[in-house]
C-alpha cells in the first residue's frame, strides 16, 4: 500500500510538472493533472493540500535535483552557467517552471526551503571566492549570482519575432554565447565598479 | 458614437493590460476584464475577436509606445538598456506582459507586426554599427540584441528566495549593475569571439 501511495504521488508530480510548465499556476487545471495521472482530485488534495502546494512540490523536486547535479563552481562560473543551460535544453520544462514561479509567486508567500538553502550556500561560496581573489570583488555577491542565474535563461524565452534568427544556430553556439557573456562579466580589466551599496 | 466606441476600447485595453499582466493569457478571464471596464464579453469579442487577439492588442500598444519612446541607440547600448529598465520599473506590467507573451505564445502563432518591425530595424542598426566599428564585430547581431534585451529584464524576475538580498539596494544601484553588465559585454579586450556561425 505504501508503495502504491508513492507511485501515485510520483505520477501526480510528473503530470503536474507537465501541466504547470505548459499553463503556469493560475492556468493549470487540477482535473487535467488528475486525469493524466490516472488519479482524481481528491487524491491530489489528500497528498498535496492545494494546487499551489502541488506546484511547490514540483519545484522542490526540480530544485533539489538541479542543486545536486549542477552545484555552483566559483572557480568556473561560466561552466556552471553552461551546465544549467544544458539542463534547460534537455528539459525545457525546468526554465518554464522557474519562470512561472517567479511571475506568479507573490513575495509574501512561503519560500521554498531547498531553493533558499541553495541560494544561501551559493552566496556564501561567492563571498569566500571574492575574499580569496578568485572572483572580482567589485560585485555584491547577490548581484553577481542574480546576473549569472538570469543569464542562464538567455535562450529560454527569446521573443517569437527574434526566434527565426536563431533557427540555423547550433546548441553549442548558443551555449558559447552564454558562457562568453559570463566570462566578460568576470573579466578583471573592464567597467567601473558598481559600488558596494547595500552590503 | 465613434467617440464612445473608442472610449470603450480604451477602457477594455486598460483593463486587459491589468488582467493579463497579473494572470497571463491562459489565466486571464474575459468576464473580469469586461467587468473592470464597465463593459461586457460581447463587446470584447466584437472589438477584438478573441482573448488572444485582445492580448495581442495590448502588446501592440505597449510595444509601439516603447519603441517610440525608447529607440535603440547603437552608440550607447548600455544607456538603451538602462532606459528600458526605467520603463519596466515605472510600469512593472510591461516586463510581466512581455514574459507571459514569450512563455505562452506558441512559435507558430502569428507574430506582432510592430515588434517584428522594431526588431528588424534594431538588427539592421546593429549590423551597420558593427561595420562602422562602433560595436564589436565578434557578435552575431541577433545574439547581441538578444543579450541586451534579455539583460534588461534582470531585475524583473528575481527568485523570491533572493529578493531579500536586494531590499536595501536602490533603483540607481540596480540600474548600474545592468548598464555595467552591458558595458562589460561590449568591452573590446575580453573573451574570445563566439564565432559567426549561422550568419
Amino acid at each position: 500500500m505504501i508503495r502504491d501511495a508513492q507511485a501515485t504521488q510520483q505520477r501526480l508530480l510528473e503530470a503536474a510538472a507537465e501541466e504547470f510548465s505548459t499553463y503556469g499556476i493560475a492556468g493549470a487545471r487540477v482535473d487535467r493533472i488528475a486525469a493524466a495521472a490516472n488519479s482524481n482530485k481528491a487524491q491530489i488534495y489528500h497528498y498535496f493540500g492545494s494546487k499551489e502546494r502541488l506546484f511547490d512540490a514540483v519545484m522542490n523536486t526540480i530544485v533539489s535535483r538541479t542543486a545536486a547535479q549542477v552545484p555552483i563552481d566559483v572557480n568556473d562560473l561560466a561552466g556552471y552557467a553552461g551546465r544549467l543551460f544544458d539542463r534547460y535544453e534537455d528539459d525545457p520544462r525546468i526554465a518554464r517552471l522557474a519562470t512561472w514561479y517567479r511571475l506568479e509567486r507573490p513575495a509574501e508567500h512561503e519560500q521554498l526551503d531547498v531553493l533558499s538553502e541553495t541560494i544561501r550556500d551559493e552566496l556564501q561560496q561567492i563571498r569566500q571566492a571574492q575574499k580569496a581573489g578568485i572572483l572580482p570583488a567589485r560585485y555584491r555577491p547577490a548581484d553577481l549570482l542574480n546576473l549569472v542565474l538570469h543569464l542562464t535563461f538567455l535562450w529560454a524565452f527569446v521573443f517569437p519575432e527574434l526566434r527565426g534568427q536563431f533557427a540555423k544556430t547550433s546548441r553549442a553556439h548558443r551555449r558559447r554565447v552564454l558562457t562568453d557573456a559570463i566570462k566578460a562579466l568576470l573579466a578583471t580589466d573592464n567597467t567601473p565598479a558598481s559600488g558596494k551599496e547595500g552590503t
